[in-house]
């Protein structure tokens, strides 16, 4: 993992800080030997409380023209480096939420950095075309060497968008378009005469009842498409209109997983059945199914490679589509470029959506009777944004350079091992653990959540939560052994606290 | 409007290109002095069929990957200057549409080139926050200096978001809940059992059926809540379901207006009439009126400054908010910087969305009660892009320094006034023209709209339509009498021939 480009200097300087935490056991003491970043500081380093005192100050500024009431904290960002984050106190904080995981390879990763400085990104920032109308000509180029880089098994084509929740409603838009396309006959038969005034009036046959299926527990977004089929928390939906939308059941399982096959196995099928019945019952009628790998704001809720594969041809059998949502889980987290790689499919998903750490969104598929039957049904005036498809092609160079999908995997496998001893350790208080063979994409729940990460915070671990009581680590790929024996200490310190 | 950092030999290039149009009335001929960009081509110049064989090759190459069928030119943005687009055949086209009215400051503008490669810039691209939560420290200064100076009078708050479609959604749950919490009893009442399990299920109370009311060709986004209030054409709506929300009739004014006042007058009564009607009587309350200041995407429908000033007043009697959707006409094109000023309001609109031209997206308002009552009930992951802010903030010193919507309300006086001409020249060709003192946002009807569309592109002038047979100007700020003429010439050429 070592950068060739770092100085000798440097690396000495690494080694001078990886002097042995007095909490860690041995195996831990002498990992801490090379780093991706030259400017990475070797440790957090908390000198006010927190908020400090200049953050208040700047806090209560912005608040007069921008809410800051779910404020974490503001950051320096020219001070924030590799795994770390600054703030204007001049505190550090090692990152293990990444910009709610959206954050790839580090703070100022210096390939970034260069290809922000490239012309070409200069061009796209400042000439930000309609892409469906007045795409670059290189469009193709940045295409191919970019995004579809990153496209998942057996898929080929892209249509980008801006945000995750963006990308979630125009793929619910292709999968409605598709499913009404093949009820009114395949795709050369015309509108009729009344579908085209129904439509101008929100009501059917023009805008049909069509379904899109999720999960509870699952968050795919918070413009009314996406959020008609988040179903996460009450504070995400509350007085917002919805459509009538079904919900299935998600997996619970049991931890550890070992202790509960037949019952976890139990419990997939249980779900399944229901999710089959309401697409063969509900009343508006389903045109697809989306489903995150791990249900992430949710709790990171798992279910198992086979609920999946099941999934996959439940959705066959009833011939709608499968959107997987890889906003959170894309982009190597989970030790596989796509989540959904863990599943072995033998038939991929119908659209696979992102976002998040890819930093450009959108949808990819693989058929190309996914478009529509006629252009500008798919259409708004900036579909997504170069400068961002440029960025994420950087990234995929960083990723591919430092190999840093393996990498996740090895460190992922090492801190859940770790995390493993310490639950065992203290068991009431690291409950549930999750997120075994899927990178550092790990998970626990805590019977003192909040405390926990406020308390991680001071310490200098900046640390998330997602559903009622987990703490989701969503560290960025650049997550080395040595920093998860940071947060592995200052987890221990605080439990033993 | 002479730049004067440009250079002298570069003004003589511009001097000697600025020869006599044959078919230009006399005062039209030497208007070409001086240009705001030194790299600009002094006019059109079409070198192949278009699309030309390079860029046939191109698109068939893209549509491999990106669906094509919208496509309307390719564009080779390095050779893209000012008000001109180039393509990879080498044609250079006059741009009088702008990427469906996104360009602000014209292509490769050197004082946002300038901006982009500032190190900011560089690390908003790629250390892209999760707003609500770890905004930058200096996020209240890159606001204030940028996006609230162009706040419209009586706003000073701003929600950042990332499309048109998402300013529109996000304004929409902002009203919704402002409504819902009117009802409930006030922001200091919690949320019933029922409310927050209901919520889940997507089922009243806790998403109660309020609605947004639009007008009738109104266009306001593609994504499924603000899709429910465009009420433009089918091609956008069909097959997608929408919420049960009204639409109101907009005036249809008759042209010139100094003939038809009585009927306009009367129209834009009974269209109020209907508006309020539908407000106090439609099944599902409604929370707020949205309104464009031009229809633009329905055919650059306009209604008079008497009429929205009663909009207003009716959404105040009725206790319902008024967002003004600015997406396409702010940002100076209108000849002031947003177009709602022309109406002379004594109380300000509630909320005014922006994006387009600004590059940067949101909605303004002016009372931190349209703050709802918890944090968390308005976010999301990015909430905007702070390299768009900044990238506005740059626009905005450009509109500033070279007095832009002083400018385009002179440049749009005279290409009114010369259509206008024009008008009555052919009077069959050039129809209900209007956009009078509404700067150079000025759109007519044609007979033959497509075709004529088709050939002013190969002569060399890119034209956007709108509605059924509008053509829509939509040119930049850095609009010139002398492209004007341009303009001019050639759809008197194409009408005479």
């Amino acid at each position: 993992m070592l950068n060739s480009r770092f100085s000798y200097s440097a690396l000495q300087r690494v080694a001078r800080a990886g002097k042995p935490h007095k909490l860690l056991p041995s195996s831990r003491r002498y990992a801490t030997l090379s780093t991706f970043f030259q400017h990475e500081p070797s440790q957090p380093s908390i000198k006010t409380e927190l908020p400090g005192p200049i953050a208040l100050q700047m806090r209560t500024d912005l608040n007069d023209v921008f809410d800051t009431r779910s404020l974490n904290m503001l950051v320096d960002y020219k001070k924030s480096h590799g795994n770390y984050l600054a703030d204007p106190d001049g505190n550090i904080l090692l990152d293990v939420f990444a910009q709610i995981a959206s954050i790839a390879v580090g703070y100022n990763n210096p390939h970034l950095e260069q290809a922000s400085k490239d012309p070409a990104m200069v061009r796209s920032l400042i000439n930000r075309p309609a892409l469906g109308n007045f795409p670059d000509a290189e469009y193709a180029e940045i295409l191919r060497t970019g995004i579809l880089q990153a496209a998942p098994p057996g898929m080929n084509q892209v249509f980008t968008a801006s945000t995750g929740s963006d990308a979630n409603e125009t793929a619910y838009k292709a999968a409605i378009m598709w499913k009404a396309q093949q009820n009114r006959g395949g795709p050369e038969v015309e509108f009729t005469p009344e579908e085209m005034s129904s439509s101008m009036l929100n009501k059917a046959p023009g805008a049909p009842n069509h379904s899109i299926l999720s999960f509870h527990g699952g968050f795919h977004g918070r413009t009314f498409g996406s959020l008609s089929t988040t179903r996460s928390k009450p504070i995400h939906k509350l007085d917002i209109p919805a459509f009538d939308w079904p919900a299935a059941p998600f997996p619970k399982l049991r931890y550890p997983l070992h202790e509960f096959e037949a019952e976890n196995t139990a419990e997939e099928r249980r779900c399944l059945q229901e999710t089959e019945k309401l697409i063969q019952e509900f009343h508006n009628p389903v045109a697809a199914v989306i489903v995150e790998p791990i249900q992430s704001e949710g709790g990171d809720n798992h279910a198992s490679p086979a609920f999946f594969q099941a999934l996959r041809e439940l959705t066959l059998r009833n011939n709608v589509l499968l959107i997987v949502d890889e906003v959170q889980t894309g982009v190597g987290a989970t030790g596989k470029f796509w989540a959904h790689e863990h599943w072995d499919l033998s038939i991929p998903p119908d659209m696979v959506t992102f976002s998040k750490k890819a930093q450009a969104a959108g949808y990819y598929f693989r058929e190309p009777s996914l478009r529509p039957n006629k252009p500008y049904r798919q259409f708004n005036t900036w579909m997504g944004d170069p400068a961002r498809a440029i960025l994420f092609r950087a990234i995929l160079e960083e990723i591919t350079t430092k190999d840093l999908v393996a990498h996740t995997a090895k460190t992922g496998k090492y801190l859940f091992d770790q995390l493993e001893q310490l639950s065992s350790k203290y068991p009431g208080e690291i409950l549930n653990l999750r997120g075994k063979d899927r990178g550092t994409f790990i998970a626990f729940d805590s019977p003192r959540r909040d405390e926990l990460i406020k308390r991680a915070k001071s310490s200098g671990v900046n640390l998330g939560g997602c559903g009622d009581r987990a703490v989701r680590l969503r560290p960025m790929l650049v997550f080395q052994e040595h920093h998860a024996n940071i947060l592995l200490e200052k987890l221990e310190d605080l439990i033993r606290q």
